[in-house]
């Protein structure tokens, strides 16, 4: 169906889509080409990365508790992690041209609220108003707009990154996980050379927070995990000490690398029980916490300790500050190999397979590359 | 025995002070009278306020967990809102003058370690080492280092701040809350004029922090407890709106109060068990709190609500930036009236009777202020 | 003319409006009633002040250097201080209601340039880009747009601030006067509570920038110039010392009245030759500089003292970061009284006469303002 | 002289120090060695750079106006770019151990002003106040305190940077150069991955800013000079591209690598009397310009542009922020090449002919290091 794609720019009017019905119910559809509108652009996916909010968002909707309730029937397509070739432009727009290969960030915020006129456009306050009576024009794509389960989705112009000739297709899909850590890292202050960091649980964010947190000087780096695969591929990427928590405990080992002294950031990828508390514990005194992840439900947290050791602590959404701007520019300087977490591809027509493997880790896979030609 | 002091600046070699022995036992001592060294100061005392983390210290130790363990029966004197009388200076200092009155800040910090060195000196990683072998120069009067239920305390020139002719006594003691209020807001972001905050909690910290952000220029400012007496005093401070909890959820009246769209702080100042899960629902996406209070024990949060909205929380020691310095100028020019919150006058004899009074809430205390002659 | 237009909602096919030809040439003109696009709204002008910057864009184009040229003979309408109600509301507009009453800011960024991204939408890289093959959505109302020299204008949202009902027309045009120093107060660091500032030159932005820094707690406040007269009104606004520099050099006062300590940060509203060296010298080591008016040829300029006391300069454009909002807040809560610095009002049809009392100073005007009704 | 000190901790009573005259009249003398107090330890001078500071110290004293007035016939030792190895502990040092090899920062501020206070440690208030009846503890080795033309040198804990052992004592001495290009780069915003910036003038501290702008991810990174020696070991150094302003304009350059977007952010380091103009020509609207040289003499200065262009102007002193504990970072991660820049080396006997060579750049000196065995 997709073969000899590459070269070729002409659109159909239709094209193949996975659309969710109930949750978890993905079925391959034809639907329009959109096009696009001021301030876009049409790009045709050549590659779709699937993450684990993928899964979430197939089983329970939307992370961002938003007006319009939930995704399922609806004629919803997911998708967030792609990248592709521009193959129209919208109206005015001249910042890219046909032909461009690009990989995108997921958020363009409305452009009109308090949020977005200061720079904050992940935490858009009209975030999923984008049809109907209530178009604010707010776009996460493969979240609340249609995203890249399919031939072509629509980009807002900001929310495009450049793929350098010498990067794959596959790579440029990890282009956003590395974004999203260096916006934790942003969050944590941006000053990270000769800083101590410690990143807890070795899912795809944490790697990456690990490449991007050595390719910005941080010493040493520390990456907490159970599983002595996972923490390899740290040490690959950049990580100066690895700790598997079913041997020691990760507070005491953190203490025992830094003699004592704690680190000075933790990156929280885990999304433990206890992953505050003990992240909490692991900063010294004035340290900060970022929360890349979290448990499902609510957890005991020791504030009282936040409190007395000055700890600021950091939720972040998404990707902002065109960190995945800055990340692509170390990809691009190939100051870390992010290909080390790309762990299988699958083909277009076998995106369910591509989820299974995710989300059931099937061979210890970390991130699942759907080529589309 | 305090009689005519005043304008008496003959410094004897002893002095009364009360000394901690076991916890909750004050007893009134002779001890000698301290010796100002480099960047040092005398200060006769002249006024003490009680603060609720006096009665901490008195009956758990510091709210720091420090090295060297607890403050009981080692001759420690108490005491940290103070201000008085300069009456002796250190060697080369010129900063201060023999008979200036000076309000003081808690924390002068080693200016050796790392957090000192970029100006965050309540986190100083040296906290509680002044004495002995491990003398790295840290002061936390009241804390670590003698304080001010004495006649006369040493501080470092850093946290001495001067008094105007037209403040009393009473009110001097008080900058130092305003200061923790400042410095929470600082943390908050520190452009505050427009925004809208909410206090949740009306002890001390929180009727200051409505009449510091007040006075800083936000609105709505938005104050939640549950005395109708207090929610008043925070009307006179500058609240718009007052929100008595028994009566209506706090997170309802705030969506209320701001027309569902949320404030952009909260300054969480009850240390209630839910006070940080409210606090994160009555911000808006992307707002932030600041924690100046804390429940003793650990309590479930709702980390998933913080990451999905990209709030940040910042937990806060001390009165750090100078704050207290900042509050002073408020104070000075007289945009609030901060002696609202003193209730109670005692002289030095009747701390303990002070403290009770503190911690009971007897005839609803709140600031309750020890005058020394 | 503009008779019982105050509580008339309906909206002409065609309006008057003055229209720039070769420069300073301005005729009243009938031009159709503009549409407001998304995120846009039609706001029937009721008063306009006039600003120094009109003075320029009358004689010499634009401030900004921009693609596209300068605006004489291109049927542009000036004017850019104003207020008005909403009269009609762009597609999907629920923002804004009609019958509000609202001032304005000048620039709404295009939402699209890297500088919008990141909240500076004052620096907009697609400055001046509006219009035909290029519009990128940009607005400078009065720059590079059409402004309030005319009965009707379009508005971005982002643009938009709510008058409150005791605020009268001519105050409300003065809130983007206060929300510029407010502007320059943030480039400044923005804790300004208890910090000494200079402001140099009493025009309006001098005048709202004491008024301001004195709201937000700076003491002391200095200000210098040449006008006893104009020196007073900083007394009214807030300023704590004044300095006609004609009897006493700026410097050498400045250090007078901080006792050699010298202030934390100056706002240079004068645009004098030495205007920046001598803000220079005003600092204190590590102090900075906001530069909010500027010579009209280069001047030598002592770069040496700026790096050796690592001085920060702060160019600023217009009025970013939503300053005006927040400057709206200050005077909502009349902090201070910005009506004192209008000194004329004239009528729609005597635009040029408002003009020329601005720019000859005619009785010593400062803000002149024209009402429409 | 100085053969086998190595290994030999044992302290004389006296030293042999360089101790400057009249200007430029450097003599061997005999001094005693120095006690170090509190927080202070001993260092025996290994190796030390000579820096253009230091020839302008030679010739007209400080470049900072100070209290106490110039250096000449004080028995003053200059020289501040030096590492060693850590032979005596003042009381109560347990931050460094006998034997510990550190380079060094310059500054230690007195750690009571405002500004240190803030962590503004290179701007001290107290600056050259370190002796006899206004001893405020300042400390700038080589400065207002004696430097390393010596065998030995006191310093503050805080500016002692710990060497690798992988490390030569002639790298590190090239640190404190680093760490001046890592504080430029702070406080042109810190977040520099991806960023385009330009450094004009390939000097010591230029070189090694394009080699920390790269480090941290900058692209494109474009280096002006007129020398193509130099600019070639800036290309080893990490400039992507590199222009000989005799031969190209330097803004057009810019504008020509940039596509005419131009740079973020300006790295300032030729001193040349147009070097702020180009500078601000070569940023885009809302851009910084980092100064870190000047010329001796005041020059004409398009203040229009900067405040039309939002553009912001970092006079920078010194290696603020710990940045050289940062710039070390990189350097034990082997992340460029500093040793590039080292082009002479001589004994401690030969420093006259170590200035001469920097002065008078004979044979293309860049960095002259004396070793002391």
């Amino acid at each position: 169906m997709l073969a000899e794609r590459k070269n070729n720019m002409e659109i159909p009017k239709t094209m193949k889509a996975w659309v969710l019905g109930d949750p978890e119910q993905l079925d391959l559809k034809e639907k329009p080409v959109p096009e696009p509108g001021p301030a876009e652009v049409l790009v045709r996916i050549d590659a779709v990365a699937i993450c684990g909010t993928d899964l979430e968002i197939l089983a329970y909707g939307l992370p961002a508790i938003i007006e319009g309730g939930l995704p399922f029937n609806k004629n919803f397509t997911p998708g967030h992690e792609y990248m592709g070739t521009v193959v129209k432009l919208g109206p005015e727009v001249d910042e890219f041209h046909i032909g461009n290969r690009v990989t995108v960030e997921i958020h363009a915020g409305c452009g009109r609220c308090e949020r977005c006129r200061e720079g904050m456009y992940t935490a858009c306050l009209n975030y999923g108003l984008n049809y109907g009576e209530k178009n604010k024009g707010h776009r996460a794509n493969g979240f609340t707009t249609d995203g890249a389960f399919a031939e072509y989705a629509i980009n807002h112009i900001n929310t495009l990154v450049h793929v350098p000739d010498h990067m794959s297709d596959e790579e440029a899909t990890l282009v956003v996980t590395a974004g999203t850590a260096m916006y934790g890292l942003d969050a944590l202050g941006g000053l990270i050379a000769g800083k101590a960091i410690a990143v807890t649980g070795p899912g795809p964010i944490g790697l990456m927070s690990v490449a991007v947190a050595k390719a910005l000087g941080a010493q040493p780096v520390i990456l907490t995990g159970t599983r002595d695969g996972r923490l390899e591929l740290g040490q690959k990427l950049g990580a100066d000490h690895v700790v598997n928590i079913r041997r020691e405990n990760p507070v005491e080992a953190v203490r025992r690398i830094t003699r004592n002294k704690g680190v000075h950031y933790v990156l929280e990828c885990s999304g433990a029980s206890n992953g505050l508390n003990e992240a909490a514990q692991m900063v010294n005194r004035g340290g900060r916490v970022c929360l890349a992840a979290f448990p499902h439900e609510p957890v005991p947290v020791d504030i009282a300790y936040l409190v007395r050791n000055n700890i600021y602590v950091y939720g972040i959404r998404g990707e902002g500050k065109s960190a995945t701007h800055r990340a692509m520019a170390f990809m691009e300087q190939r100051r870390f190999d992010a290909t080390i977490i790309h762990t299988h591809t699958f083909s277009f027509e076998e995106i369910p397979t591509a989820i299974k493997y995710t989300r059931e880790r099937i061979e210890d896979a970390i991130k699942v590359v759907v080529k589309m030609s």
